[in-house]
């Protein structure tokens, strides 16, 4: 630990025992029994027994009373006391002596005065004084319930947490982050903007796409195919189970069996299906479909495909961790000499997807290589593992890519290159993969007839374009707090009629608007102008049309843009004309 | 049997005989072992016992040594005869010998002579003398190996099969259809045209779309999708698998669990899923995710879902039966009020798409009812059952769809519209169906509050726009015989240039192409143009351009059509403009 965070850990522990002080004058000693108080990463808490519950109404009082007892400059003192004394010194403390006597019979134990009258059990240090603490910011967080040495089986008690940092700006900082952190995150917004929904009695990791969040899915998945189509790669659609000989061939069986979902038993049934957590050996028939040479390479095949991975409940979370997801996954077949440009053409292609879709300055990259010392989660031998690496680390060098190395994160065939994102909760996550193999064409057989009359394998690059459809979803849904760009957002546009008058004029501008392809709304209802523009922000509509008298005599619409609130009165067809080519453009801002 | 049919069966098998003797001729009479030879469908066959192959070359000489035989005008004579007699009379026959074998020991044998010199052993009847064969219309079909038995244990012998019937315009119909089935066989067709295969080692019934069946596929979908939305569909995409629980409530774990893949073992698993036979109870979530209210209503979401069904293997057929399939299946809730309009919408949507994909000629239509016999199999009670088809057969009667019913072939939760079509082969399969539910939405508690404040369950019709992509592919590919409208070509143009001087040229013409979204390749091979057109026309490409001096100079295309031919020298602007229609149009012919 750094000398800075030593400090501010011992701040924030000094803390706690302030917070704990503060409490029991405020609720009265006798009726606040101790449990403990750690300081933690983001600041402290402290686990209370009272009779009374805390409330957001407390929360001024006790910050207010811990500032007096900061001001009165009392004194931290450490004494050394024997398990005897520390017992009775806590008698009135049932926690603290539960603590106690779970201490080996001989051990010193330290506590902690603050002034005279409030002691706690403690290892410490501690600052001196709390006149020391004056500059420390700190802010209460909330109050929840936690159970005593956290089992279920003992008193829920009450925990207070308190964010706390050595200076205002740090603490600022870190609650704008807290708080945009909430505002953002996918799992609860999504949900709240009805992109996506999960059901107990379907499962975790299975989430429902509701009809915006699968407009969002349906408009990337199409974008994506449609650029890879200019981009030379031929469309697969290949089934989603196989029989357990596939996996046996690609090494899956030995190497990834726990992570897939088999249907059947190897010793009751006569076939035994898998469904596939990855789309490599499916796709590999297309190759094998007929005999190839040099001069048909490099064969480049992508897919929207669906992939299943047997993961643990408990790792299951919104839509980044899954057990089913879509992705645009795609092998090329080529040759060792077009191995470097077609690399690179794959990340050209993955950093246009990112560029596009906004999400380029959050990434970062990681050069996954094997573990020499776990040989037998691999496949193929030292020198090929050695060949394979290097040269990724050449092409790697030669794009200049700042990237990281992780031991022991390459796929059981090669080496890979992981392009990752941070969700807002600051944890990362692969969004995009990269790999070299040079092991599986030998396996499948996959070969091409080269210049000098001799069959070679092919090289393979397996790799994805974007990530698969769900986490890339969740964070476009992080990203931009729900308010999608225009070309991605379920409604693009929605119409608001002031008065039933302009109803007709309001179904003309939206007739307008469908035909030329634009997703669009009419609220009708029977509300005042100021709730329905409200209600279209809540949405996160890109743009809303005002009609009331003037635009219908003027055939213009009153245009609200939803960053930017009013933007004027435009003509319907001027109005039109300029989202067509942000839609076009695909402008994120 | 019809009078018609058994003159019919008779005459073959008379024409059996006459194959025999006319074998024995040719090959030398003891050369030949007689086994058996029976009239079939179809015509007759008779397996051989031949030290010599029977080859295509001695077709010719077989048929004419038959109809030599049959103007010798000899006699059809039976004899009755012991066993002892007859053992003897066949003595050199030992395949005949077995069955004399395993006869009763008193029964009175019959055997039929064919002029003095042919003899067989034969229940008959047959026609009396071979002059009556001579309108008889007869054509060998192939000769295959049989064994002996049909049992692999036994010897092979040769099968000669000869398609027969009782005049000449019954047997050209009938080899046209055989002809033209053998080429449109979308399982033969369709591997050939590289749309599709399947690999032993990733399973029946798991087809793989190459590039060009995913083309066609994603062409639909999208086609569907757009249309759907455009008719006021909501696009869900909801998982592939769900809890056994989720099942235990739609009542698929009581009345489709075996159709069903299951993953784990109810007895020894914490949590046991199954992949989705069926959308709704996944899509149903969608509906359950707000509080609903009569003004939200008909609430209409289609998903373009991939379902599983665990069929036996021996029922696997090309892309017509699967495992796994993706179909365009939606769910719409309703007022009892809506439930005729909505049905009725539904109707069309299917039969716009029959028209547009040119399949509606070929369509039929089933009323699938219940079984009220056997109860077991369905949920719901006999007045809901009553009720619900009654409902749908005043709605077919209004709507004068002319429909046959199928007792016993409802869905468990309510009857179907079902709209099937034959493949080539004459085996008719359901490529739509449209079905009213009044049972589910009880189940799943959905509800929506009336105009009267009462809680009331939705009706729900479930339905597909279109047959499920594979085996619409399937029928697609038969109906066309893989010859493509243009707009779901997956090449829709083929540049051939001349000469290489010509290639500039060539690529200007296909950017231009490419640049207005049409699917266009060159052929840039140095080949001879007359063999560039032959292959183009192979690979049934829509447009073959060939470009030369001429079409250089006038920057123009000299353009074939696939199923014209020539169609002359046209301006590049002026092809495009008209394939754009033609794209556009969705035109069939």
């Amino acid at each position: 630990m750094s000398e800075i965070n030593e400090k501010e850990m011992m701040y924030r522990h000094s803390m706690s025992h302030v917070l704990a002080k503060a409490i029991k004058e405020l609720f009265g000693s006798d009726n606040v029994k101790l449990a403990i108080g750690p300081a933690i990463d983001n600041g402290f808490y402290y686990d209370f027994d009272i009779n009374k519950s805390i409330s957001n109404d407390d929360f001024a009082n006790i910050e207010s009373k811990m500032k007096e007892i900061i001001e009165r400059n009392e004194d931290f003192k450490r004494e050394e006391v024997s398990k005897e004394q520390a017992l009775k010194m806590f008698a009135s403390e049932p926690y603290k002596c539960e603590l106690i006597n779970e201490l080996p019979e001989n051990e010193t134990i330290s506590v902690y005065y603050l002034g005279d009258d409030f002691v706690d059990l403690c290892r410490g240090p501690h600052v001196e004084n709390t006149k020391f603490l004056r500059g420390f910011a700190y802010k209460i967080n909330r109050v929840s319930g936690a159970y005593w040495k956290g089992s279920e089986k003992n008193k829920m008690l009450q925990r207070v947490y308190f964010y706390g940092f050595l200076d205002k700006k740090q603490l600022k900082d870190y609650v704008n982050m807290i708080e945009e952190a909430i505002k953002r995150d996918h799992n609860k917004l999504g949900r709240e903007l009805g992109i996506f929904t999960t059901v107990d009695y379907i499962g975790q990791g299975l989430p429902i796409l509701l009809p915006k969040g699968a407009r969002i899915v349906q408009l990337l998945q199409r974008f994506v195919e449609d650029e890879e189509e200019k981009r030379g790669w031929l469309l697969t659609k290949t089934p989603f189970m196989a029989k357990s000989d596939l996996y046996k061939i690609s090494g899956h069986w030995d190497h990834y069996k726990d992570g897939m979902f088999v249907l059947g038993d190897e010793e009751k049934d006569k076939e035994v299906f898998a469904l596939r957590p990855m789309t490599c050996p499916f796709q590999y028939q297309a190759y094998l479909n007929e005999g190839r040479s040099y001069k048909d390479l490099p064969l480049r095949y992508n897919e929207t495909s669906t992939l299943f991975r047997n993961e643990a409940s408990g790792e299951m979370h919104g839509l980044i961790r899954v057990r089913q997801f879509t992705i645009s996954e795609g092998h090329l077949m080529c040759t060792p000499e077009q191995l470097e440009d077609e690399f690179k053409s794959c990340l050209e292609l993955a950093i246009y997807m990112l560029k596009t879709l906004g999400l380029y300055e959050d990434a970062s990259y990681r050069f996954s290589q094997w573990d020499p010392n776990n040989r037998e989660k691999y496949i193929g031998t030292d020198e090929q593992w050695a060949e394979a690496q290097s040269i990724m680390g050449k092409i790697l060098d030669n794009l200049e890519i700042p990237y990281e190395i992780g031991i022991g994160e390459a796929a059981f065939y090669g080496p890979k290159l992981d392009i990752q994102i941070k969700n807002v909760w600051g944890k990362e996550d692969t969004l995009i993969t990269i790999q070299i193999d040079q092991l599986l064409a030998e396996k499948f057989g996959m070969e091409y007839v080269d210049k000098d009359g001799q069959k070679k394998n092919p090289y393979i690059i397996h790799r994805t374009s974007i990530g698969c459809y769900e986490r890339t979803l969740a964070y476009l849904i992080e990203k931009y707090a729900g308010a999608f760009p225009t070309w991605l957002s379920p409604t693009q546009v929605k119409i608001l009629n002031i008065a039933d008058v302009h109803l007709d004029y309001a179904r003309e501008v939206k007739d307008k608007l469908c035909q030329m392809g634009i997703r669009v709304e009419l609220d009708d209802r029977n509300e005042k102008i100021g709730k329905k523009i409200r209600d279209a922000q809540l949405d996160k509509i890109p743009y809303s049309l005002i009609i009331g008298d003037n635009e219908m005599s003027s055939n213009s619409v009153s245009v609200r843009k939803r960053s930017v609130g009013d933007i004027g009165v435009k003509p319907v067809d001027e109005f039109i004309k300029d989202i067509l080519v942000e839609i076009n453009e695909k402008r994120i801002g």
